[in-house]
């Protein structure tokens, strides 16, 4: 996928062609500047040196090289990554949670008769204090109707329009453009060395796809989430429709994200990133696959540049991203590498 | 990722990268000739000249000619592909349903209380007739039982294994040997062209990702199909297992074709390929979308080199692959051009 770009592949697609022609092998110097200056020139320049950094850099020289007892065959190169907490920011609140909170005065002007049920009334009310309480059955209310009853291409034009103009409370940015620059370039590395890298989050399958190529280079169908069932039926004008239902297929938090990586990649992967105990058993599962694997947990560390929460990070535990003390304590048993936000990390955001 | 073979990508990348490095581009004629030959430069060599054939090749140049109308970016370029009767032979009996059956022995053998039990004291009396007739429930029970209750792992183990062994009872070959080299060629050609190509069967996803890099070239994640869930737990030993479930969780025929294409893929296919009832909701829904779209059928016609059947082939219907006149109408209405595997393929198999 990654390769079709130009600047990704070029450079050593003609490299190892050059290689085979004898004849040409000698014009490489010939070859102007632009083309050989590549991001991925220098692996991970926002990170700091450090056991964080050099454990990204061993995995990929380990699993790259024909001569390592470790070297993984290009096509089965699999790499996956949390999304909120692990890409991108999630505090206070994951980012689609707040869609949907945005969306239910639209929901409310269509369907007049929640206008007083519960949980709408609360979040028309606009108390901050009150929607903070909504309980977990209330937010599923909330969830199913801004996330469902509509066509797969109203979902994703009503999503597309919302990204565009809603903007994190504390930078007043977009969503998108709230990803951790360190993690971008590890999802580089990993693609400029034949890694497939995917989503795999416990948010909306569908939420995430709408913008995971433009921000991430992570095309939809490598995007693997929580996801609703659709059904496919037909307009008044005959044409097929894909409904989105009220009905979940796949919850990928916990035990789902090793059953969504079966279900939707269908092999264990090499590397797997993540950041609180939902991601916990993809990480074990990831680890427990035979040769060189690498697990890793982001620990939020850095109240000054981004957030520092839960108990790992010394810190009483939030109701977004819990990385327990019990996941730390797995971590350090396991030899899982734990990024430090605050010392692994030169910057945060790409737009410091 | 068929971009990461030699063969795939080289020869193009250098053309693109020679023609940003003026230097370099007066000596493309010293490229060796093995650089410059591929399979896919002359494309589709297997098919006849003819409507079919002339459909891919309309298809796939207003759909990568940039000054096209109908240009499709590489990054939203998607096939897909019916396996049994599109990719494969699935007379007389799909090749899944084979490997239930032949099973069902070793099944029983760890469970003896399933001996006198019906349907499997049916299949070990292995009277061909009795089989035959056995219900879509009794199928339903020998594919729980056969499909389910082991490891992922344990589960391709034992597949692979009977892949290895089993032979179709017509050409006494391995079943993997029985695809239709002319649906390989537009494989390779819609891929040599920038096209992901997916399988999208009613047969079982986990049974068709075992073999499906090794003989379509297309990768595990690149198959959708009917899918069970699985089960995260742990073993005796502390690891980590995925188990199979008897739960269904995508009943990927008819309109669960979109649907499940929506979730694995979560994209319209600009092309599809597909030979039977089962697959018209996939070529409706493909067919549909904006722009220059492909929806293809296979028409069995070839009694001597493969077989005949389904009404519009001018035979009484089957149990397997379902081509009925309606479709077959539908097919004339929408303008979806039909391969007749008599006229339209020169040849059917590779080993021919």
């Amino acid at each position: 996928m990654d390769s079709m770009t130009p600047s990704g592949i070029n450079r050593r697609a003609l490299l190892s062609t050059l290689a085979m022609a004898p004849a040409l092998s000698s014009l490489l110097r010939a070859i102007p500047a632009t083309a050989q200056t590549r991001a991925t020139d220098v692996p991970l320049p926002s990170w700091n040196e450090g056991s964080a950094k050099q454990a990204i850099l061993d995995f990929v020289r380990t699993t790259t090289d024909q001569s390592s007892q470790s070297y993984v065959r290009p096509e089965e190169r699999v790499a996956t990554f949390d999304q909120d907490g692990t890409l991108w920011v999630e505090q206070p609140m994951y980012s689609q949670l707040v869609y949907c909170l945005d969306r239910v005065p639209a929901v409310v002007a269509k369907r007049p008769d929640l206008r007083n049920v519960e949980p709408f009334k609360t979040v028309l009310s606009g108390n901050r204090e009150a929607m903070a309480k909504l309980s977990m059955k209330d937010l599923e209310k909330i969830l199913a109707a801004t996330l469902t009853g509509m066509t797969v291409e109203d979902f994703n034009a009503e999503a597309m329009k919302w990204l565009e103009t809603a903007r994190h409370p504390r930078w007043q940015r977009p969503y998108t453009d709230l990803t951790y620059q360190p993690m971008r370039e590890v999802l580089d590395f990993l693609r400029a060395n034949g890694y497939r890298t995917y989503i795999v989050t416990g948010g909306g399958q569908d939420f995430v796809r709408i913008y995971s190529q433009r921000i991430y280079g992570i095309p939809p169908e490598q995007v693997v989430g929580s996801a609703g069932a659709t059904k496919f039926g037909y307009g008044k004008d005959g044409k097929p429709l894909l409904t989105k239902e009220p009905r979940l297929l796949l919850n990928d938090n916990n035990a789902g994200k090793p059953e969504g990586i079966h279900l939707m990649i269908g092999s264990r992967p090499n590397a797997a990133f993540g950041n609180s105990t939902g991601d916990r058993e993809m990480l074990e599962w990831t680890d427990a696959g035979a040769g060189t694997r690498l697990s890793m947990l982001v620990l939020h560390d850095d109240a000054a540049r981004e957030y520092a929460y839960g108990p790992a990070s010394g810190l009483p535990d939030t109701k977004v991203g819990t990385f327990t003390s019990a996941l730390y304590g797995e971590a350090r048993k396991e030899g899982w590498p734990v990024i430090s936000m605050k010392n692994d990390w030169k910057r945060i955001f790409a737009f410091e």
